[in-house]
């Protein structure tokens, strides 16, 4: 069989199985939920085994020591997916929600319904814990999944996927087991095989670095779902409060520089730089921060004896995802969103400001997935939003925009109801 | 200067003008809106003049009778597109609309607001009236457009566009006027190179055959929302009213059978199938439809003496968009489903029933954009859905599905307001 037919089988019965799942209660899936979660505690053993082939084939390659402990399904790991599938079954059904409703003047009952997306790819790197954590959430919002993690990971999320879709089917013996499907393939070549099949898929999620997310929506046929990066600005306006600045500014960088919402650049307004920066640059070189100013930021805090290199051009458009912060001096709020705009990629942004009108313009003109008003970068997060879980953060504004949960895994659905209504 | 150049150049300039459109409130946005509208009228005379050009290479090239005829702006037209441009001033703008609320446990106030997308490609056929009416939509709703009409209509798609910045600027010296722009290139390349442009192009809009659609859809790096053809049908359930499923399949058919919502084939329950065909069938002949049916359709029309043909395979994944209509008897409310999934290309189903049950199946379980209950499926429309105009109808399910109006030509952000937050 050719990687075509294979690719375009597995999506055919993922269609298939969609079209089942469509028909689910909230009750039934919840029940499929806990059964996988139990199987997947009954069957750590098997999974761990399974996994360990994985480590000795990543170590035989010659995989980095922090990729091998991505790769590693530990005790703690494994309960940790079951945790995660209970806790999705927790959450209530996205599917059914009605999202608007109006009576037309000809008497048609309109409503807007949250419905199932259909078949979502989901295209990951080396955690294998991944495929439980996608896979519970898009079958609790009505979805197939077709899963293509990591190669290394390829025997973790096999036993990973068969576990939950056996668990389900001993339970609910019409739950189709290719609602959780795993490519069974290791060849690159697969993706856009798979992602060419408009037919059959309807959606794909990639997650990972941005190499990937760019290799994926290169080829792809079907809409993605982009998760870029996260180069995230906070902004201190003229008219704020300088402890609650040096506050936020040093929470959205130091908290935890290695994820996607941690600030990676600094704006402020040249009122109060010379009040504001020293301190706040005091506290985040102390706390290991490397600073990178601008010409003016660097003048004055050189003045105060605080290390600072230059910032260069490329400075303003890296994500440092690391204790690095650029710094950059600006006029006045116009100045910042700019800034903000030409060089951040969509994902958060904060200004600090008493100013409610300078918020205002600030949070409207500003072109991101979220925008905080005293509030740290750090809060842009499905479990902040109530949300409960997300798959990730969208940086896209076709269909999700920022942190994606069981809701952002719905399209809608427009039903009309009337008493035998022709139209004129 | 290369394409390339030429494409980039134009998506930048689109780009940054979306900038300052997300900043306009709404008082300002129409009463561009009505400048706009103000300038078609008094420029009536020019615009003629241009399409005059168009009209006469059209001949030259030896356009159609149709095509002419839809190229073609006469008094009424141009008047048409200024009426449109008010209407869309009198609707609500979509722009700041709060979608969702909520106070964190922390205190963060946290709310879903609908934004601009910010640069929308439009790509059309003939109708040069389809730049204002774009054009016009996307401006009310905070986006730029870049209109990339046929290359028979470049002359009135130009002058459409020039007419409509000139009159917004002369009343708003700060609208951009590169927030409507047509491509000034027909060549055929200028599409895949714009549509290469993820940084400046937000979205691409095509409207047109299906031919264009797919060839759109395939070149594009940016997100296509497509408006596939309508393969519409209408089921008539065991548990039915005779005479309303009469007049509800009679009208989805013969209404206006030219147009995406129009019914294709019939489905019918086998054990109404001998009651209600003959009557349906006997109408619709009489009122020129021709009928395919399978084969017991056909034994049944036959045997009462109305004139009808086998269908074949093809039939059922045809959009006649003509006074031609298939029928298929089905065992049960299940196949019928089941055949509209396979079949049925997302846009637009109808059941007829009496049982609740069975209705809440139906439109539970087909895939499409509009399911209605004793309803025609010709109320699938903007208009009708009280948009109050529409762009298009999209058979997709990632971003807007179904009727496009101003609310479906917004994204969203998230904003969240708190005193200093910071997470812990």
């Amino acid at each position: 069989m050719s990687l075509k037919e294979q690719m375009t089988g597995l999506a055919k019965r993922a269609r298939l199985a969609s079209r089942r799942l469509a028909a689910m209660s909230e009750a039934e899936k919840n029940r499929c939920l806990h059964a996988m979660a139990n199987a997947i505690e009954a069957n750590a053993e098997v999974i761990q085994t399974e996994n360990a082939k994985d480590m000795a084939a990543g170590r035989e390659m010659g995989l980095s020591k922090a990729l091998l402990d991505r790769l590693l399904l530990n005790d703690d790991r494994v309960a940790g997916m079951a945790t995660g599938l209970r806790e999705v079954a927790d959450l209530p059904d996205p599917v059914g929600r009605v999202l608007e409703e109006s009576v037309r003047p000809n008497g048609l009952k309109l409503s807007k319904v949250a419905s199932p997306i259909g078949v979502i790819v989901i295209i990951y790197e080396s955690r294998p814990n991944v495929t439980a954590d996608a896979a519970g959430l898009c079958f609790k919002s009505g979805n197939t999944t077709i899963l293509r993690g990591g190669k290394e990971a390829i025997h973790s999320n096999q036993i990973i996927a068969r576990t939950m879709a056996e668990a389900a089917v001993s339970v609910d013996p019409e739950f189709p087991q290719d609602a959780i499907q795993v490519v069974p393939i290791t060849d690159r070549a697969a993706i856009p095989e798979l992602l060419s099949l408009t037919e059959y898929v309807d959606l794909c999620i990639p997650r990972g670095g941005e190499n990937l997310i760019r290799a994926v929506a290169e080829c792809s046929q079907v809409p993605v779902i982009k998760h870029y990066k996260g180069i995230c600005h906070v902004y201190i306006d003229a008219n704020s409060d300088a402890s609650m600045a040096e506050e936020i500014a040093f929470n959205s960088k130091v908290h935890r520089p290695g994820v996607c919402n941690a600030a990676e650049t600094l704006l402020v307004n040249e009122a109060v730089a010379d009040r504001v920066l020293p301190s706040l640059s005091k506290r985040l070189t102390e706390n290991g921060v490397e600073l990178r100013g601008d010409v003016t930021a660097k003048t004055i805090l050189s003045s105060v004896g605080i290390p600072v290199s230059e910032a260069s051009a490329a400075d303003w458009d890296e994500e440092y995802l690391d204790l690095i912060l650029s710094i950059k001096i600006v006029a006045n709020v116009g100045e910042a969103i700019d800034h903000i705009n030409n060089h951040g990629s969509g994902h958060t942004e904060a200004i600090v400001t008493n100013d409610a009108a300078t918020a205002k313009r600030f949070q409207t003109e500003v072109d991101a997935s979220t925008i905080f008003w005293n509030a740290s970068t750090r809060f842009t997060d499905g479990g902040q939003f109530g949300m409960g879980a997300e798959i990730g953060i969208s940086t896209d504004k076709i269909g999700a925009r920022g942190p994606m949960g069981l809701r952002e895994l719905t399209s809608y659905k427009w039903l009309g109801v009337a008493d035998g209504l022709i139209r004129e």
